[in-house]
């Protein structure tokens, strides 16, 4: 069977993660801790990254865009990053979007802090970083809910890799508690609808030991 | 004809010049500074980021991946994501390698200090990041060595998006003289096949004012 080295909390591994059960593929999960640098890890990905994806014929894939597009190469359906070139340059454009720009200004300054730095022996979070990570987040729940007015999913009429990359994001954030739904109906409205996919329900399962998740976490009524 | 928002010693923008050339697809340059902030851009990127390609058809494309997926995809002759789906995600790997690891660890520490940071008013260099980013150039070239002892072009045998993507983010810091070319004879032979493209010449021509490059920098026997 196809094998997944991933971090429960690490955004790209559940970008795919979803994925993979959106399309309906069988998959193997093995939790990775990338500082560690296992030797045999690094064997696998040089950069020393999760996810990595082990083929059935055993090859292994590293960078979770290069997954993502090999995902959708050899297994088009349901397609996730779907329709003509410009459709599909929209669903890249807004997966980039949170996996660059969400990922930096706010999945980085809080969970990076939060439990990334903890597990790692690298101290306490800095509170700097977790006050600019609250700042940050606005502008991109009230953008999600400005596309959401206009589209029926992030990038357009179909559910897409844009959701699930901007979900991924999201729930890792979620999970330590730090989205501020309340003031965000709109961009609430569009994750309690992709929370309710069958393939959210392993993320919504995940536990850290030690740090488990607020109550709302794995809550499709939050 | 197509138009390219761009600034002359940002590698993502590079990165699309270089593939527009490649693929013999003409195209208006226009000068964008991204810390301006203009409306007129962020009309046509909300991210505020170049480049950004608006097509004959008036299409605004955003994202670097996004726009490089795009002109794969509409003109897929001749082939810089080239071979089958292994091939391919091993291209988007390295590509992503140069695109994410390199930049984050030199280019962001050695151009955006040097340049960037003087033109939008922000100061002088950080010396200690200035030499986070010579410390950590040499591991880069030794993996392209590495590559290049074992293939073609760093991907496989073909010239591929993967070259680009390197050289765009090596051009970049070639161009404020921080390259350690001498240690590193194997990315040296490398770098001179792809500095001796038709393709790379607009390149080799960029200069900025107030800052012009070292006289090595478009010299073809360096």
């Amino acid at each position: 069977m196809r094998l997944l080295y991933h971090f429960p909390l690490d955004a790209a591994s559940r970008k795919i993660r979803l994925m993979l059960a959106e399309k309906g593929l069988a998959c193997e999960l093995r939790e990775e801790r990338p500082w560690e640098r296992r030797e045999e890890f690094l064997a696998l990905n040089p950069a020393g990254e999760v996810p990595v994806l082990v083929t059935e014929a055993g090859l292994a894939l590293a960078d979770h865009r290069a997954i993502a597009e090999y995902l959708e190469e050899t297994h088009p359906t349901p397609a996730l990053i779907g329709g003509d070139p410009s459709a599909r340059a929209e669903v890249r454009r807004l997966a980039g979007w949170f996996e660059d720009k969400f990922h930096r200004e706010v999945t980085a300054y809080l969970v990076e802090e939060k439990i990334s730095k903890r597990l790692a022996g690298r101290g306490h979070p800095d509170s700097a970083a977790v006050r600019a990570g609250h700042a940050n987040i606005h502008v991109h729940l009230d953008y999600i809910g400005w596309l959401t007015d206009r589209r029926a999913w992030l990038a357009g009429e179909q559910f897409s890799l844009a959701d699930i990359a901007a979900a991924a994001e999201l729930s890792a954030v979620d999970y330590v508690g730090d989205v501020p739904w309340d003031a965000h109906q709109g961009a609430r409205d569009w994750y309690a609808r992709v929370k309710s996919r069958p393939s959210f329900r392993p993320i919504l399962g995940d536990h850290i030991p030690g740090a488990p998740p607020p109550k709302h976490y794995a809550d499709l009524d939050f």
